[in-house]
């Protein structure tokens, strides 16, 4: 029998808001799948949503449970998998401190997820420099636990790489292997469009489908969806490919062979948008409704949520100490006292 | 009687070499000034010389006890101050993130102090992002002791600006006075000019003399000193101001009268170089004998030194937690685990 060693498996959500598909399809799914055969570690990430949210605390302490409710609805199992709250685990931020010495603030400057979002944020020249700094404070979530995989968006993969930078330079420099490489973890459909049809489903985008979202929220949703834009008329041929509801059927429907059979039917014509929606619903809806009924069965004990997220940050500040001893020691600054 | 408070003072070192005559002047000598007037915390700043020693972190570790000793020396007593290590304070690193968030990254790159030490150090494009923040670690460092007041030289005044306007920003946007603004207290004679006459003693200008020196060391560089570069003859007169063994027996000569009549003759002409750095080295002889005597008798103690550490380390993280407590709830994120 082979006795590898589990692999260590880190992820996490800033709590801006409450989860939507998009991170279903890009994450959640593939977590859940990966808490049966890996060890796996999932962090709200509090400190690194103020980065670009400390106007707006309020969001950010009001986003932990529901984070969280999010993460219990669709599967994940506090007994198997260590949900913890970033701010809880000062490690992190003294890992950062040291990471932030190995790196060149020109390197920062050049990340190009970061560039993206700061345009995207519309941030100018007021970039807070915690933000700007948040790759480096990533590398030292990632490293902390001893991380072997990341699974993250296409978009985060120059995140991976530059805590790969930081890991060789601290182990060169130290002469020591003491902090691990981590490997992105794609998901094969790492992107759900929105709504409205452009390419990321986002809270900011306000073209989202909210794991919380009732059964009517969800129908108007769909109602309004971006499809073929050219498919005016019933009879007409539709085009399938980049039309979010078939992108939507591809990643939730079941019955395969039925979404086969309606995209052939839309491509010759006859079929309308209507139709293809209301199936989505159908199909939507039964893949929501346990997630919801969870969620709200267990959104009433916030003690036993709270107790959850205590255990998990427990845990998580014993291993990232170890690690933290492990990169004083090596920098040479773990003094006897 | 007057029940008012004790103002609290944080000031310290980076452990990067021994103190010389020009801490002693500029910072020393202030210190041990306050400590029976106000609350001194001293830290030994090992976090902040990693900034730019990543690389020889090895030179940190070795003047952690060697700065310690140079305390201790001139009369600081480890019973009223307390000396501490700021990389065993976690909060410190703590407190950096959350104030990294509301400072932008285009401000840090135009602090004066910092613009011209990256000239100094000559680090061109490849100033590690580290170096670049730690004016905000300094901040966090004067806020997590409420300090009131900030012994510095002149050159740091820009520092306890940024700090101030953290704090400013920090409570106007969380609604509370958590922290403290603080004040630069920069003393009468800022700055003592190097034994080559550059206007600052520094050890990687190579041109100090270390509160360590033994007494040969100490004749040897008088006697390399800079004086009046045109008083070639004795009989010529000389030139006093900016003639540093002028200043340095300003400084440090009690006898005052004795230095005016000197300084009298010398201007007269008459008065050899040879004879006022014979005075000099009497002067500070005298001065450093005790302090490189009670150096010597420390220095073997080793448990002792770091045990002063290990006292002063635990209540500057009873502080520094306490500082953290009010930030996080300010903040909103005082979660009850």
């Amino acid at each position: 029998m082979d006795t590898q060693r589990q692999r260590i498996a880190l992820t996490g959500d800033r709590p801006t808001g409450k989860l939507h598909l998009g991170h279903y399809i890009g994450s959640l799914k593939q977590r859940v799948d990966l808490q049966t055969s890996a060890d796996v570690l999932i962090m709200i990430a509090d400190g690194q949503a103020l980065t670009d949210h400390a106007d707006r605390p309020e969001t950010v302490r009001a986003h932990i449970l529901e984070v969280l409710l999010d993460y219990l609805a669709v599967g994940l199992d506090p007994n198997s998998t260590t949900i913890f709250i970033q701010s809880k685990v000062s490690a992190l931020t003294e890992l950062t401190s040291y990471y932030l010495n190995l790196i060149t603030w020109n390197r920062l400057k050049h990340n190009p997820t970061v560039k993206l979002e700061i345009q995207q944020k519309g941030f100018g020249d007021e970039v807070p420099a915690g933000f700007m700094i948040y790759p480096v404070s990533q590398a030292a979530d990632i490293t902390a636990f001893d991380a072997d995989i990341v699974p993250v968006g296409d978009d985060q993969i120059p995140m991976i790489e530059l805590t790969v930078e930081i890991v060789r330079k601290f182990n060169r420099l130290y002469k020591k292997e003491v902090l691990k490489e981590p490997k992105a973890l794609v998901p094969s459909i790492a992107r759900l469009p929105g709504i409205d049809g452009k390419a990321k489903m986002g809270k900011s985008l306000k073209n989202a489908i909210y794991l919380s979202d009732t059964s009517s929220d969800l129908e108007k949703k769909i109602k309004q969806m971006y499809t073929d834009p050219n498919h005016t008329k019933i009879e007409d041929p539709g085009q399938v490919e980049g039309n979010p509801v078939f992108t939507y059927l591809d990643a939730f429907a079941t019955d395969h062979l039925h979404v086969q059979s309606m995209k052939e039917h839309y491509q010759r014509g006859g079929l309308a948008d209507v139709k293809v929606k209301q199936y989505l619903f159908e199909v939507l809806n039964t893949f929501l409704t346990p997630i919801r009924e969870r969620r709200k069965a267990l959104s009433d004990d916030v003690t036993y949520l709270w107790g959850i997220l205590k255990q998990g940050t427990l845990i998580a500040n014993q291993r990232a100490s170890q690690t933290l001893n492990r990169v004083r020691s090596a920098i040479g600054i773990d003094y006897p006292i």
